[in-house]
């Protein structure tokens, strides 16, 4: 990666990430607010504030914001996280300022029409209702929840029907003013795009956005503790978490690293185990979620309802062995396969830029390719015990199922397969 | 694209297509076989073969299999559909032989190990109780069934809970030496490859595969009805299908376009009118899905069970007025945006891979950028027009429902708004 990186003078970064070869890019704006910037009351608005951006300007309506990226072929979306939201678009070369336009439209002049809020309100409602119909998706929400009880951290990103329903036009205009600042913002394009061009239509743009910063979130701090949504549902879905590293912590890579062994491909422990060895599930995984100042480790499973009974003990007796025995075998095997997949990622332009957003937000520069792998590179087998066992030590978990998972083992018992060193678990 | 393309003396046909820049490669083997080419006690055989093969091989078990993969950070999978069985991988370009190796070796010699089986068996079971869960991804294998009924073209992919449990060994054993035969499969590589080398492999490793082609499949019908599946969901997922085109129509452009106008895009006119205009949903579209010699066009919707009241007027009444009004601008627009996203898909190995093989399945040939891209430049306004009418003289579409869509237009109803010409149509 090139980037070249300047800053406007009310703050506004703009990085641009050439590559050749490429007759397209993708280009958007990445604000550093998302669900964990929202008070109680403002759970959902962030998202909301996503979707009513799309729904008019001063310039155009919705439907010319709809129609004039597409008779160009271009895409537009935008998706809102715990951290971030962004406005996106991908374009052939020749339509990125028509792209930058648009985008630049709907984060500085958004209508909120009123009419407009009360439909949009209505699809958000859909969307909720869509969300808790996919139960391997909505798991993660309530995961959330119980990891980070009463927090920002923990709100879910949709917000709830009571909050979704209560949303009036002043309450994003004092959103938006109060989180949507210029030094906290960065457009970034990757793909067949120049430098100079790109600062000369972001000055053109975004140089009278408000300057300043947003408030900083209330730091996350991780409870733990269950959460059964029952269901009518073939499958008992299961979410186990732990408390893990932030985008920050020197373990980042190690943390990933020791996800992929536990549960991230074929040759995993948990696929091994559970998957193949006993034929409990079809999807098992472990995963590293990471914040700018926390982060969770943990393994998702959709089990049958009698499978369930078994899977508790498998997972914590797969973590326990995974901190006792990781081979250098398979912390090389699953360093190789973040490795090419991270480069492989490096071939598609949206990839590069949501990469080069958490760099912005998270570490003031963008790392060098070089520099990520030799981190990567540098973790061992180890940092991978030392890790796992620390994980090992969680004393309070966070569970959460949907379906029916009454015969999966009580939240009392598998807790209590963690919570000590392994050298005493084995001593017991 | 660059192809280059051989067929080994058994038919075996090695298509090469390189992309320079890129330091990865996607590789594969399609096999012409799938759903529709098993019988009704096969029904979920072809998923299951090609879970299997991953079991074990004289030379390597399950887990040297899943080792060898990961260990150079490489990629392997595979999946089934109805007319295809894929087996595929993506690597780095030095691991391309390796990877060939083991694609070889699955498809050669998998030993289908009766312990392995009834291991799989449990896990296939798993799958399915998982798609089950997943209503927007069952509906279509429900709506298919519709379409279908019957045939061979109808069946779940998964299969059934009854046909899964009861295949043995031999079952696969004779499935595989009627369906996979070297003049029904090609091997496929794009990214950093070179046509010798891959030829010489592919000599190396396929040169002895069983000649031959499978036995063509039963011949599709439409026939259409409806099917209802409750369960205790938030939303009613809604979709319907009517007759479509086939992969060899001189149409099947204009229903590319036709769909894409109609459902695509945040423009598209049932976007505009359900969600933006009425907000009764979150997702809604427009599909085409071809076949050989069949296939169908569509549109589904997750919708809330009050507002499943409206959504069939609504969809019905789009596409009556998109087979009267259709616009040149709105055409144009879909055709860039089918242009767009066509384009940016060449940028991606196995996206590339994925559309030879259906080429060579179809065609005999690998169509050029430039031939795809005229056929759609050469869709006009009047063909969508043409063949919006044409889908609304069906007289029998498919419904499939799965959730709380008792509000829903009764089936005969909806067929009612079909059926005519629109002249016809306009004057009651």
């Amino acid at each position: 990666m090139n980037v070249e990186i300047s800053r406007l003078s009310n703050g506004l970064i703009v990085v641009t990430d050439p590559m050749a070869q490429l007759e397209s890019a993708a280009i958007g704006v990445w604000v550093n607010s998302g669900a964990r910037n929202e008070s109680r009351t403002q759970m959902g608005i962030s998202h909301m504030l996503e979707h009513m951006a799309f729904k008019g300007t001063r310039r155009r309506s919705a439907r010319d914001i709809a129609e004039e990226i597409e008779a160009v072929g271009g895409f537009l979306n935008a998706y809102t996280s715990r951290e971030q939201t962004a406005f996106h678009a991908r374009t052939l070369k020749s339509d990125v300022p028509l792209a930058l336009d648009i985008l630049a439209d709907i984060l500085t002049e958004p209508t909120f029409e009123p009419d407009e809020l009360e439909r949009e309100r209505q699809v958000v409602l859909q969307e909720i209702g869509q969300a808790k119909d996919t139960p391997d998706d909505i798991i993660f929400d309530y995961l959330q929840m119980v990891a980070y009880p009463d927090q920002p951290m923990g709100w879910p990103i949709l917000g709830e029907e009571e909050t979704v329903s209560r949303f009036a036009r002043k309450d994003l205009i004092d959103y938006m003013a109060t989180n949507y600042r210029a030094g906290s913002m960065v457009m970034i394009a990757s793909g067949a795009v120049v430098h100079d061009a790109m600062l000369r239509l972001a000055e053109d743009k975004f140089a009278a956005y408000r300057a300043g910063e947003q408030p900083a979130a209330q730091p996350a701090r991780f409870i733990g503790g269950e959460m059964h949504v029952g269901g009518d549902l073939e499958q008992a879905h299961v979410a186990y978490a732990f408390p893990g590293v932030s985008n920050l912590d020197a373990d980042f890579y190690t943390a990933q690293v020791y996800v992929t062994a536990l549960g991230g491909g074929m040759s995993s422990r948990l696929f091994q185990e559970a998957r193949e060895k006993r034929g409990l599930c079809y999807t098992i995984y472990a995963f590293s979620h990471s914040a700018k100042d926390d982060g969770i480790v943990g393994v998702y499973t959709g089990t049958g309802e009698a499978e369930a009974a078994q899977i508790g003990a498998v997972i914590a007796g797969e973590m326990a062995s995974l901190a006792e025995t990781a081979t250098v075998e398979e912390v090389e095997r699953a360093k190789a396969q973040l490795k090419s997949s991270f480069l492989m990622g490096l071939e598609r332009p949206s990839s590069r830029a949501e990469l080069i957003a958490g760099h912005i937000f998270n570490y003031d520069r963008v790392l060098s390719v070089e520099e990520m792998t030799a981190r990567l590179e540098a973790v061992d087998c180890a940092a991978v015990r030392r890790f796992g066992e620390q994980v090992m030590t969680s004393t309070v978990p966070a569970l959460a199922t949907v379906g029916p998972a009454g015969r999966l083992e009580r939240y009392g018992n598998f807790a209590g397969r963690f919570g000590s060193r392994p050298t005493m678990r084995a001593a017991e």
